[in-house]
Parts: C-alpha cells; sequence; structure tokens
C-alpha cells in the first residue's frame, strides 16, 4: 500500500478557515483580504504598520546541487516550519508561488511534498491570486507603450532595432520565441523582431520580490532599462511613463499571500523569479512582513547552495538589510551518491563508498555557506531505501566539518518526523553566532564581483569574458550601476557550468557568455551557458490530460 | 459646485460586508467566494442546487442608437435596481464585467454613473477576480497547444497556414495586430503569419457567457474551430485535446461575481463578450442564478436596440431558455436631439422640433422590441438641460406607439429619482403580458435569418453578399452548423452600416462582407463593414497619468 500521494494528502487536508491562521500571527480579520475560504492577502496598511517592530529569526534552507534523485529542499523548509511549531515556537514560512504555464507541459507539483505540504495545492498551481498575471498585464502594458510611443513620432528617439524590453506570457509556448511585431501595414505600427519570455522571467517579477514597499516598487519600474538609442544612451520605464500605471496594476499582487500547511501552520507564499537570471527567492514584503509577526521565519532559496544561497545572500539580504541566523543544506543519501558517481538506477542499493565520495559536494557547500557567517546544520532528507551505513556516512562527512547532520522523517510522519532538526535549529538561532556579510562589498568593480562568486563559490581556476563583456561592464560603472551586485546565471547541476560534472569539481574556467543590466531590479546578470527563457510543450502535453471529473475534482494536474 | 464626480461618489460609498449582500439573496456566507471584502464569487454547488427554482422576472435594458451625447444605459439599469428594491421588490442586476486593456488608453469609467452605480469601481476596472486573465490563459494555452502539436509532427494534418485560432492578450497593442510567430529556427517551430485579439473578442469569452455549466463549457470549447487541413476540413480544440485543461483554467471563472451598488443592493458582473462578433451580454449563469434568487432582475445588452436587445433574444435568452418581461429603452433627449439632426456643441439649446424628428430612432426601436412579445416601457434619463416641453415631446411620441415614457432622475437622486419607473417596470412585469419569441425560427437557413434581421430590424431594403459568402453559410449548413442563430457585427451608432446615418433610415442595403463560425459559442458571426479586434493605444494613453497618490489612492485611472 505505502503512502498517499501528494494530492490526496493535500485534498484530504484538514483546512482552518485563513482568518484562524491569520490570527495564530495576530494579524486581525480586517487586515486579511480573504481569496476565498483559505488563502489570503496581509494588507499593505497592516504591512507599514509593523515597520520596526522586533524581528524574528530568519533560517534559510538551501540544498547540494540538484539531481534527478530529488533533494526535498521545499519539503525539508515546510516541515521544518511545522516542527518548529510543533516544539511551540511561533514560526511562519515564506516560499515561493508556482508558474502556471509549466505545469501544461509536465505535470505540476505540490508545495512540499507527503506530509509536508502547504495547502490549497490546486489554486496554488492555478491562479492563486492572480499575482503572476498583475505582472504579466504589467509588463505588457509597458510593452504596448513602447510600440505606441514610437508609432505616435518617437519623441525619445528609440531605436527600434535596440528595444530589449520584450513581451511574457504565463505559458511554455515556443513559437513565441522570436516573433516579427507591427506587420499589416502603417496602422500597426513598425516591423520589428522581438519575442516572449515566461512571465517569471520578467524583470518586474525581480523588482515586486525585491521592493521594500509600492513606493520603492514605482521607482525600481521607473529605472528599467527598456531600449536604447543610436547613440546607444539608455531610454527607461520612466522615460516611457508607465511607472505609476504599473504600480497600479501591481498594488494587490505586491500584499504577500497567506496559506497554511497540512498541520494548519501559516505560510507565505508570494512572487517566484526565475533562479538563473533573477534571484529566485520569494518576496522581500513577504519575508519582513513574516519575520516582524513570528519568531522564526523558515525560507529556502533556489537550486542549490552554490546559486540559490549564494544569491540569497548577496542580493536579497544585502538589499533587503536582513541578517540570517541559521543556514539548512538538505541532503539525500540518493541525491549524495548520485553525486558520488551512481546512477539513477542503481540508487536503491547501499553504497556507501559512492556516498562518501559525493559528500565532497555537500561539504563544498557547507564551506560555502559558512563563509558568509552564517552557522550551518544539515538536513538529511529520508528516503525509505536509506541505510544506517548511509546515513551515518553523511553525518560523519558533516560531522568532519564541525557541522552537525540530522536525519529528518518528515515527508513521511509530518511535523513528528523532524523535531530534532526544529530543537537544533531553534537553538542554533536562538545561540545567536551568526555574523553575517556578504560575499563582496558594494564597491568592488563589476568583473572583480563575477570572479569573486567563481572563485570562492565555484572554485573556479579562472572567469573567461572577451573584451565586450568587460568592456561592458566597466560602460556600466561608469554610468553609475558599479554598486550592484551580480546575479550569476548558471547550470545548478554543477559547480562548473557542465552539467555532467557533479561533487567538487576545482580549477575549472568559468565563461561568461553575456551580461545583462536589470537596473530596476538593481544587479548585474551574468550568463554563463544557454539560459532557456520561454520553455516548450513537451510531445505530449500533461494539459492533454487535464480534466474536470464527475466529482468536480481535478485530474491529471499532479 | 454641482454634483461631485463619478470617482468622489463611488470613493464615498458605505460599502457594506459583501457577506451582508448575499443574504439579501439569502446565499449563505459559506456559500460565497470572498475577493477582498466587497467581492465574491458565488459557489458553484451552491448554484447547482438553486435549479429548478421559480424563475423571477426578467427586465432588459437597452437603448437608442448610441450618440456622443451619452444614453446611460448601464446607469439606467442600476438606477432601476435600486428603484425597485426602494419600492419593497427584492430585486438583483446583472452586468457586464470591464476589459482592463482600454483603460489605459482612454480614461476607465464607472459602472453606472453618478448616484447609481455599481461599487467598487477601480476593482472592477483593474483585475476584478481574475475572470478575463482566466480566459487569456486557456485561450493561449488552446494557442500553444496547436503550435506544439504542429512541431512534434502535425498527426491531425494542420495546414498552418489555415490556423484561425489567433492569441489574445487584455490590452490595447496595436503591434500585435499581426506578427509572425515561430521564428529563429527549428527549435521554435514552424513560422507562419498570426496576431492578436482583444480578450473580449475571445470565442472563449463568448461561450463563458453562454454555457449553462462547467459540462456544457468544456462541450463548446472541444466544438471550437481551430484550424483547417489542405481538404478544408476543420480540426477543433477537442482534437487537440485541450477542453479540459481549458475547463480546469476556467472552472472558478464560471462562478459569477456579486458585487453591490452604492445604495448596497445586490448586482452580479460576470463576463463581457464582444457586443460587435459576440453578443455582447453578462453570463447566462449570473442571469440564471440573479433569477432564482431575486424576484426581478435587471440586466442590460450592448449598444441600441437593434444590436444589443435582438442578439439578447436571439442568441441569450433563445439559448438559455429565458423569457424576458420587460424591456426598458433609455434615451435621453440630448441623444434624441442628435439623431434629429442637432449637432453635439448646441444640446444645450432646447430645440423640440429636431428631438421630435429624433423620436423616429425610438419609435424605430419601440416597434422592433415589441415584435419579440415584450412589452415596452421608455426610460427618458434626465440631464439638467432638459426643458419640460422637450421631455413631454419624448412622452407624446412614445404614447403614440401605446407606450409609455418616464422621467428619471437616478443619475442626480439615487433611487429615489428612479421610482416611477420602478414602480411601473413592476406592473408591467407582474401583468404577465410578456409572449416573448425570438425573430426566426432555429431551422430556417442562415442567409435567411440575416435577411430576416436586416428586413425586419434594421428595415434595410436587401442583403447583399457575393456568392463567396453564400457558398460558406451553405457549407456551414451541410456540415450541421444550420441551426445556429446569427451574431450580427455591424457598427452601433446607426440601423444602416453607415454611421453617420441617424434616425430611422429604411430600403437601404446591408453589406455583408464576411461570414466567421463560432462553432462553440454557437453562433454565426455576419461582418458588416470594418470591425476591430485589437484597440491601439492613443497619442497620450491614460496610462502616463495614472498613478498611486500619497494616500494610495489610484489618479488618473477615471
Amino acid at each position: 500500500m505505502g503512502q498517499p500521494t501528494d494530492i490526496e494528502i493535500a485534498r484530504a487536508a484538514r483546512k482552518r478557515p485563513i482568518q484562524e491562521i491569520g490570527a495564530k500571527l495576530q494579524v486581525p480579520a480586517e487586515k486579511l483580504l480573504p481569496y476565498g475560504h483559505d488563502k489570503a492577502k496581509v494588507s499593505a496598511d497592516f504591512i507599514a504598520a509593523q515597520k520596526g517592530k522586533a524581528d524574528g529569526k530568519l533560517i534559510l534552507v538551501t540544498a547540494v546541487n540538484p539531481t534527478p534523485a530529488g533533494e526535498g529542499k521545499t519539503t525539508t523548509t515546510v516541515g521544518l516550519g511545522d516542527g518548529l511549531n510543533r516544539i511551540g515556537k511561533r514560526a511562519a514560512i515564506c516560499i515561493r508561488e508556482a508558474s502556471l504555464g509549466p505545469n501544461f507541459g509536465m505535470k505540476g507539483g505540490a508545495a512540499g511534498g507527503g506530509y509536508a505540504q502547504i495547502v490549497p495545492m490546486e489554486d496554488m498551481n492555478l491562479h492563486f491570486t492572480g499575482d503572476f498575471h498583475a505582472i504579466t498585464a504589467a509588463h505588457n502594458l509597458l510593452a504596448a507603450m513602447i510600440d505606441n510611443h514610437v508609432y505616435w513620432g518617437n519623441e525619445l528617439d528609440i531605436d527600434v532595432r535596440r528595444v530589449t524590453w520584450r513581451r511574457v506570457i504565463d505559458m511554455n509556448d515556443r513559437a513565441l520565441r522570436q516573433v516579427a511585431t507591427g506587420l499589416g501595414g502603417v496602422a500597426n505600427g513598425f516591423a520589428r523582431e522581438t519575442g516572449f519570455d515566461i512571465t517569471v522571467a520578467s524583470e518586474v517579477m525581480a523588482i515586486l520580490c525585491l521592493a521594500a514597499d509600492l513606493k520603492d516598487l514605482q521607482c525600481r519600474l521607473g529605472d528599467m532599462i527598456v531600449a536604447y538609442r543610436r547613440d546607444k544612451s539608455p531610454v527607461t520605464c520612466g522615460d516611457i511613463g508607465a511607472d505609476g500605471a504599473m504600480t497600479v496594476l501591481l498594488k494587490d499582487a505586491m500584499q504577500p499571500n497567506l496559506v497554511q500547511t497540512l498541520e494548519n501552520n501559516p505560510a507565505f507564499v508570494h512572487g517566484g523569479p526565475f533562479a538563473n537570471i533573477a534571484h529566485g527567492c520569494n518576496s522581500v514584503v513577504a519575508t519582513q512582513t513574516a519575520l516582524t509577526l513570528a519568531d522564526y521565519v523558515v525560507t529556502e532559496a533556489g537550486f542549490g547552495a552554490d546559486l540559490g544561497a549564494e544569491k540569497f545572500f548577496d542580493i536579497k539580504c544585502r538589499k533587503a538589510g536582513l541578517k540570517p541566523a541559521v543556514a539548512v543544506i538538505v541532503a539525500t543519501c540518493r541525491a549524495l551518491k548520485m553525486n558520488g558517481g551512481v546512477d539513477k538506477s542503481e540508487l536503491g542499493t547501499e553504497n556507501v563508498a559512492a556516498l562518501t565520495a559525493g559528500c565532497a559536494n555537500l561539504v563544498r557547500h557547507i564551506e560555502n555557506v559558512e563563509s558568509f557567517g552564517v552557522p550551518v546544520i544539515v538536513a538529511i532528507n529520508h528516503f525509505a531505501t536509506d541505510t544506517e551505513a548511509e546515513v551515518q556516512a553523511v553525518k560523519d562527512a558533516a560531522a568532519a566539518q564541525g557541522v552537525e547532520a540530522v536525519l529528518c522523517k518528515h515527508w513521511a510522519e509530518g511535523s513528528a518526523g523532524i523535531e530534532e532538526l526544529a530543537t537544533r535549529v531553534a537553538a542554533l538561532a536562538d545561540g545567536g553566532t551568526a555574523d553575517f556579510k556578504p560575499l563582496y562589498p558594494d564597491e568592488m568593480p563589476l568583473f572583480e564581483k563575477i570572479e569573486a562568486i567563481a572563485k570562492n563559490i565555484y572554485r573556479a581556476g579562472e572567469v573567461v569574458a572577451d573584451t565586450g563583456i568587460r568592456k561592458q561592464l566597466k560602460e556600466w560603472e561608469a554610468a553609475g550601476h558599479g554598486n550592484l551586485p551580480i546575479c550569476m546565471a548558471k547550470t545548478q547541476y554543477s559547480f562548473t557550468t557542465d552539467p555532467t560534472i557533479r561533487g567538487a569539481p576545482s580549477g575549472h574556467a568559468l565563461p561568461v557568455r553575456e551580461v545583462r543590466l536589470s537596473a530596476g531590479a538593481g544587479f548585474v546578470v551574468a550568463i554563463c551557458g544557454e539560459i532557456m527563457t520561454m520553455p516548450g510543450l513537451p510531445r505530449v502535453p500533461a494539459a492533454q490530460a487535464i480534466t474536470l471529473n464527475a466529482n468536480g475534482n481535478i485530474e491529471g494536474l499532479f
């Protein structure tokens, strides 16, 4: 028989009215804007009134490099939140929202898994509270206003070959990757080539997730570069005059969404920027709100610690003034065995030697995260096939670094299976040993920042970039953007740019193919390898099997 | 000084919690899905449980041909709903939702005006409950799946030159009217020309507004024709396998939205199909739900009675089995003077002769609406410049047709200004004199249906259509679509296809330029003249002035 599926567990959840969940954080019912009975936004005026209140402890959940074996980072984030509540702590969870489009390609997924999930799962995989639709609308309003500006005389002297602002849609649609618009004659404007990205790749998404409030949001939107003139001077969203209307479109979306775990503990699910060309964390507003309302806030970052934790620290924490107290690195025996060279088909067999070899990946991440001044603990997310010897090998590898590794069974047992980790995390957080500092100072030149990440985190021997890229970075420094942090866009599967190289490689070269300025979000993107910003649908898209059954339940989405 | 603006009045509204509004219609709070504190969807299970309950009386509000003078059809719909409640009747209002995109071109507007408005006005001009975003997503999922089908081998043998399914966006963006997609090489699919319409022009919107329930919705979605093969045989949405997933995306959007008037009376605001290439009425689900919950339901149809009322009767009422009890034709002295030849700049001056001449337009609409077996009453929507002699002239013209015309001052006075109309409408409805029948039978050939509308409603002498169009209609009849009603797409400003010809012309020719089959919505569109399905932004779009002010209020949207 075994455990029910995620969707079966989610559907059997005994959800409490969202006002009860808000009450656990002392949010009065009238300050919650309900969306149905199990979702709500926390109102902006309530959030503004919390400013300056004592902050809770911020706990980051990150992971080893992802493998096809699955690590369970979100599952552990949810489980740890439930575990902290179980041991009597007032804890809240902060994670990202899911993108709609990809669910119609491959099957969508739960937020978490097993008995550590956030609900309502179905709404969260569909329109949820409409945040992504609002971002799509705001992004495309700007696009329409740019072409409209050119159509009516182009007073700003935009070079139509250099319009960098594309359009977005929350759908996997490869046919839109590259398009020609303005066809059909004079009435439809000037023909030009452009394309669509998926909504989560929008700079508007990154901004929504980094902005302190609506005023900051509008400022950042106005700073976005949307095109260049023939003399290569930039034209911004503010020049087009779209920042005010975009802010109006985003004013509801800026309010964080409150939902609940299977154990009826509060979870904020808000924002969802790409983890490659953007920073891959839930919104600053959600995290800061949670910190004023809860004593412990458990959040996660995208991908493995090399990309996710580094960006969380160097972009989100730096910019929002957040001070993480503890970092949890999630590992599984399966993933570490894969890092040690075992094929996916062999993961069911005990292999302590391979696992021990694969622990090099975990150890590297421990070293890296500790270098930010944040104490680390390892969560071993239990799978039924794990052997005692394997679990012990992970504990030994961590212990050799002076770090504890705790076996967690939240997937099968909910909070009861993660009490030990919760207790240890709370103690670490309360111990006050954290002394967070970002990897590099704001004033370091841009190329040196890329080198700092490459050499200290990826352990690369050198950064390879042609003179055009170095020149571009210098130009941005001259234009006043030199103080921005770097957002690395690199494969999540390896410390190198080759996704097949697992473990803990070092001395490799990091080629930077392209750099992009996200002047509104406030970072410079360094692209290392191919980055896809508009997925396609597979031969048999999940959508073909998605339907409502006779009971009105959704089939095929999960 | 004068009356405050619509937005000032709307912001000063003393809204009641939406649960109180639901309670007026005996909808329990747990059957309302709240969106904030002042909007809710009525849950599908509650609606299903009302089936078979005795129906209230259905009152249609329509109007003379629109002029730049303004008629106030929605204002009168809202005012009449409030008026009926004021005289002790349990009445609900049903109107359409507003489209987001156009608000960023020209200023958006209220639902109603003066002291006869529906609130929350701002939300209703922005994302509201997300229905249109859901329609956009469902529509574009199908588009992505069509191109994806071709990409992976094109088993259905679609002729890529004959893909009729375009994409949609709820934005005024002329650059998207005609585009080439699939550029950039093999990985992006096959290049072809296509384009974007505004979301309200989507057949999905028309279907959402005509479907009885989710099952019927999925059926109709499956029937939509999306492309043709080389042999011209149709490929449907069902062939692509998108109907199930689209239904899942639309399941929340199918539930009607409940909001309130300034006087805290219930109003359903749901769906918003174009009134030219679609039928221009709010959803059948909203109207039928309101009819099970209220004793009187006041609804409106798009444009003037020649287009709006005819489609309401021949498409919506025919298909949904609705039996309207009364029709209110809204007229203003100003609009009738324009129909009598007065220029807009001269409308402030009394001109009984011109007004009397212009009454020919009103009289024509009275005759037309009565020909459907529905008793008529005229609402004279009062303007401050109206003179007593002018008002009397309208009354006399109506009386000559055996119809009452009642002066209404709801814009300035709210329900107190429309008590007389409410009393007379209730009496007419209760009198049971209506004997509704559509204009033509289902089994009439398609071209004869077009002729029936042209000759009986527009009073045209003939319908002009080339042999290709007649042949196309015959082919659709042979394919089993001959029983569908006709959806006329014609200028709303005239009984003819020339928008400058006001009054009551007759004997003209009605040229049909094109016919389109909306096999899912269930009608054949006859296009007479140019119809724009993707608007552009003006030289100075309203968006440039839209912003949040220091108090967090929206400026520039209204």
